[in-house]
């Protein structure tokens, strides 16, 4: 196993404390240091936190990594450099290659979401996994995809397929953190007002049939009948609560009080 | 409905020619032009290209949007200019509202993977559908939530949950995509059952309103303005589709003209 070479002063070792085991983010040849930054907080968004850097072009440490992070810091801080694929990879178990476009190689290809499951998995059986991203441009070499168990490839647009280095460092990121089973957000919904009760829910159409009656507004009994079951069917979807109630029928009476009153 | 201000020459009305139906994507109050052209790109990935800005800080057009879209100008060139989020939305029938925070606001709640089925699933029956993003900083406010029929989150890393404006309309986008798959056959029932308008749900509140203003109902300004909220809320969940409308605002007409004929 080839030793991180380790550049500058101040960089700790990863995995940072506190923060549980989540696949590596190796990324070769980077050409910009904020796609550097911004893969930082793409990485931090869902857990992840192994940085490994091989032969940034953009040289390391770059302040313009540091101004694009939005003070994912730590993940820059605990970044590794490396000289190769290979020495960035040599502890890992399971390693996926990003590519652009299909290349003519002897290699399963994933998609994000197999992907997602299948980092999750290798490490529930306790496997160091990582995924690779080439250079913004080029993308990673035939050489460099040797390393992968498998080519990683996310269904684009075929009339436009640039995907910036961090959005698909984001997209496999959210993949990973998606095959964990994260916790769904509680509905709002939960913790809302009670919902009125059927017998407010008659009132209130009754209150209505009854103030249009004076008004002539139904004209037939047959068009009464029918409107005021389509009328059913709207307040009964509506989800109305308690106080909602007490205002439609506040407005229906001063709709019908204003008649009354002029007469 | 109110018709795009637009600002500049040389915008033509989306869609672009040749690109088929995808979600609209409404940014409100964007601080950073940048932003703008990283979510063209981020769409365009996606094959989304209707693009809605509502009054956007950073001015429109705006050079630093062109400069960050990497060659997806032709989504930014076909987006649409709007002073409100009533405006935007107008003509759409299914709108999601996303927030980095739960709101204790009485709307359903969505992940991106429901988000991208169930806009998938509204098109194929017809409807023309859209994702609301707010400011950079602030996110939605209150107000513009209401106009959305669910809130969309995205389950992230609770320790460092700022996800950048472009990052979060990636993944929606992506999973719209994701969800494409084989066409789903559109519900028989859906011509019949379509949502009304947003447009359609303003106009039915404004004419409320107009009409209780004639009566006196609301007091004070105070009590109007918060009746009114009561009012957007219930009617926005109300699920009302266009014939709706059309029974409610004759209901409305028929009690307030009995005032005025009697007068």
């Amino acid at each position: 196993m080839g030793l991180p070479s380790l550049e500058g002063e101040g960089y700790k070792a990863a995995p940072i404390d506190g923060l549980p085991p989540a696949p590596a983010v190796i990324l070769v040849g980077t050409q910009l240091g904020e796609n550097i930054g911004t893969t930082a907080r793409a990485m931090l968004n869902f857990g992840l936190h192994d940085l490994r850097l091989v032969r940034p072009k953009c040289g390391w440490p770059s302040i313009k990594a540091l101004k694009a992070c939005s003070g994912a810091t730590e993940v820059l801080n605990a970044a590794r450099l490396y000289q190769s694929v290979e020495e960035a990879s040599a502890d890992l178990r399971l390693v996926y290659a990003t590519t652009a476009r299909p290349r003519d190689l002897p290699k399963p290809v994933v998609t994000a979401v197999e992907a997602g499951r299948k980092l999750r998995d290798g490490m529930a059986d306790g496997l160091a996994v990582g995924v690779l991203f080439g250079p913004e441009r080029t993308g990673l070499s035939n050489d460099d995809l040797i390393h992968a168990d498998a080519v990683l490839t996310v269904p684009l647009n075929p009339g436009y397929s640039s995907l910036n280095l961090a959005q698909a460092v984001l997209l496999i990121a959210y993949e990973w953190f998606q095959a964990g089973g994260p916790e769904r957000p509680a509905s709002s919904t939960a913790a809302a007002r009670r919902p009125a009760t059927k017998g407010e829910l008659v009132g209130l159409l009754d209150h209505i049939a009854g103030e249009l009656d004076q008004t002539g507004f139904f004209r037939t009994p047959e068009r009464r009948q029918s409107m005021l079951k389509t009328m059913k069917v709207v307040i009964q979807r509506a989800g109305l609560r308690e106080p909602d109630i007490h205002l439609l029928r506040g407005m229906i009476k001063a709709l019908a009080e204003g008649d009354r009153r002029s007469r």
